[in-house]
């Protein structure tokens, strides 16, 4: 087997069924979606079964318990897939939808419509729900899709694939739309993230390692989903309830994701109130609490922080506290050590919340709410693939509307130019 | 000197300054753009004899006439610059307009805005304009720039830099936003093009070389402008007449551009009527005709293509042509062998207008209409930093809106996720 020249047939093929998929009906990509669902569901005995086998080698491997959790399905979670598959062909279809249209004084008119990416690969790791999601909103916005999983789900992500497409053939899934690159070789990934011409874009979704990789082969354009350093500066003109209430949910609503709170800053001002009642609060719901000199200095039982707990996204019940002189001290701040995923101010003063918004460059800036908020479903999206920790193209969280470009189509009556 | 040590400190301080410039009133910006045409044309003696400079040292180097008009200045070249300048304080601000606003059900209101990209490289090769355009635009969308020109244009890009930083000053221009890379050394572009979290995106402007090796080194994302492969396709249910002036005009108005017809498909239905009234008026106008077999049986003066004709870009009075059997196989050819930049239709039938434009997955297709008309002035934009042949963030012609991306601000009174 030649794996380089494997990965490109995948990668032709995929090109191949990225035209098939820009003809293809709104009805008819919902038919197929519905057709997919039912597939899922007839099979969950067998998804479980070769889940079971993936999971039992990754124990023998010696997986920590939080991987083995993401890892495993359940009946559960397989209903919850398929549930996924059907609620996704309730969703509107955006690809060609005018954008803009326009007359040129010449004669020439303008449009500016919205059409898929092309082919899309995704590279990520354990959970085998992003299997099913990924190809589902890459097929439902017409795009041809390469999964690369990761190597611990490869039997779980293997019969999901194959489920969605021996469901969607029947209702007219255009041949090699949703194909699976099934092999543990990492060069797998190196291949696929140089293909020039033939993947339009690479979206890595894993830990930092992962994206490091893909960043460092890519010769395809690449959207990220990094990690989140989201945090939440407590101003001094801040109603402390509030505040309060907001940190504890930020933090401890579900600490392993990245809209979750890693950092709080606090104005000095309200710090030797504010501190020790959050200190007593977050405690109480068991967060370890590690302090700049400052903070230490009001709330004994915190443990002084290192340097490099300013920059890291512990995706647990740990969080960084820091005492700031105030809204520009806190920016400076995030401007440093933030991932410009979400960021938050807690403050009544309406020009320190201008400020706070204009100069914090992340992808969404709150006043008085939780970052727990960025996410496709809490923004009304329906469904993501992700959230974008970069700028260009798509931020934030990425729906269906995120997986299209555009294209001008221009119609004449035989202008020239002049 | 450490060179990657110092084109890093060139980047954070090019960060340092786009957060100044993301606060900048969009008439502060507009005085800036007029205090730098002023200046420009108040040292147009000087950027004039740095430019001759350079031309004697392109000169004694060999380069060819074309490269050395490409880099010639003139005076009324250099009170275009100017006048440029000008042209762009007039334009509308594309920063801190509203995309769209709503609310969600929990009360939180949801503002998509669009924000500055941050931090731009611009990567280039000889055209001097190509820096002043490119220091304006990123600028008016404040955007922080990192300009890398060519060596062969170096006296005359480093005066025309200090030109804009010191009309810029006067009025308001923050330090360090437009800097100039001022070393012959290549490496420089290595070291740019690897500035994660520094530089947001890299625009590469140039031959075929150059794009090459950005994307090679590039570890930042890239928006290339690559080579136009313009096709033509002279549809059986053409208007002869308008395809004739069609294909003048795309071929010989301006052969040396990107969006210059490069290669014609003429359907067999029409062909033996249709090539020779189409050689006779192009052969008039100079341009060297290559066929395939089909069309060389027709037009015995037209020199049999080799398969390297089908994707080259000319930039000159050639022209390949080929005979279909239809749209169908136009469309294969395109898809085989096009650059994703502009094609066209020449055709009366709706149908096949419609499958065209569909089918042909192009930056700009057009229906009746040449294809030189892919331009930010022709579009309405009213200025273009360069014409995106990628499919992610931005297709075609590239304006000032194109130079931003959004970020969303969400307000809120308390909201917690449950």
């Amino acid at each position: 087997m030649n794996l380089a020249r494997d990965i490109r047939k995948m990668g032709e093929r995929a090109l191949q069924a990225s035209r098939e998929l820009a003809g293809l009906s709104a009805r008819r990509k919902n038919t197929v979606l519905e057709a997919m669902a039912r597939e899922v569901q007839a099979r969950k005995g067998s998804i479980l079964a070769e889940n079971r086998q993936d999971l039992k080698a990754a124990r023998a491997a010696g997986l920590s318990p939080a991987m083995l959790d993401r890892l495993a399905l359940t009946e559960s979670r397989v209903d919850a897939l398929s549930q996924s598959l059907r609620d996704l062909a309730a969703l509107p279809d955006p690809v060609g939808k005018q954008l803009r249209r326009w007359t040129r004084p010449n004669g020439l008119v303008i449009q500016k419509v919205r059409v898929p990416i092309g082919v899309i690969a995704i590279v990520y790791e354990s959970r085998p729900n992003v299997t099913v999601d990924s190809a589902a909103l890459c097929f439902k916005s017409s795009n041809a899709v390469l999964l690369r999983g990761g190597s611990e789900a490869r039997r779980s992500n293997r019969i999901l694939v194959e489920a969605l497409q021996q469901g969607g053939r029947s209702k007219g899934l255009p041949e090699n739309s949703i194909q699976f690159v099934d092999t543990p070789d990492r060069d797998a990934i190196r291949h696929l993230v140089q293909l020039e011409g033939l993947v339009d874009l690479v979206m890595p979704r894993g830990g930092e390692g992962l994206i490091q990789t893909v960043m460092e082969w890519a010769r395809v354009p690449v959207i990220k989903h990094y990690k989140g350093v989201c945090h939440v500066y407590v101003d001094a003109s801040a109603k402390p309830d509030m505040a309060l209430a907001i940190l504890e949910n930020a933090k401890c609503q579900r600490p392993g994701v990245c809209n979750a709170m890693e950092k709080v800053l606090v104005h000095r001002d309200i710090a030797a109130s504010f501190l020790p009642k959050m200190a007593r609060r977050l405690q109480a719901r068991g967060v370890e609490l590690r302090g700049d000199a400052a903070a230490c200095a009001i709330v004994s039982t915190m443990r002084p922080a290192s340097d490099a707990d300013w920059r890291e996204e512990y995706l647990d019940l740990i969080l960084t506290v820091k005492v700031v002189s105030g809204p520009s001290d806190a920016i400076a701040h995030i401007h440093r050590y933030g991932s410009r995923h979400s960021d938050a101010i807690v403050a009544e003063d309406e020009k320190t919340q201008t400020l706070f918004l204009r100069q914090i460059d992340s992808a969404t800036v709150y006043v008085n709410a939780s970052t727990r908020f960025t996410d496709g479903g809490e923004f009304g999206m329906g469904a993501e693939i992700g959230i974008s920790t970069d700028k260009l193209h798509a931020r934030g969280p990425m729906g269906l509307e995120e997986l299209t470009t555009y294209k001008y189509l221009i119609r004449g009556t035989g202008q020239i130019r002049t």
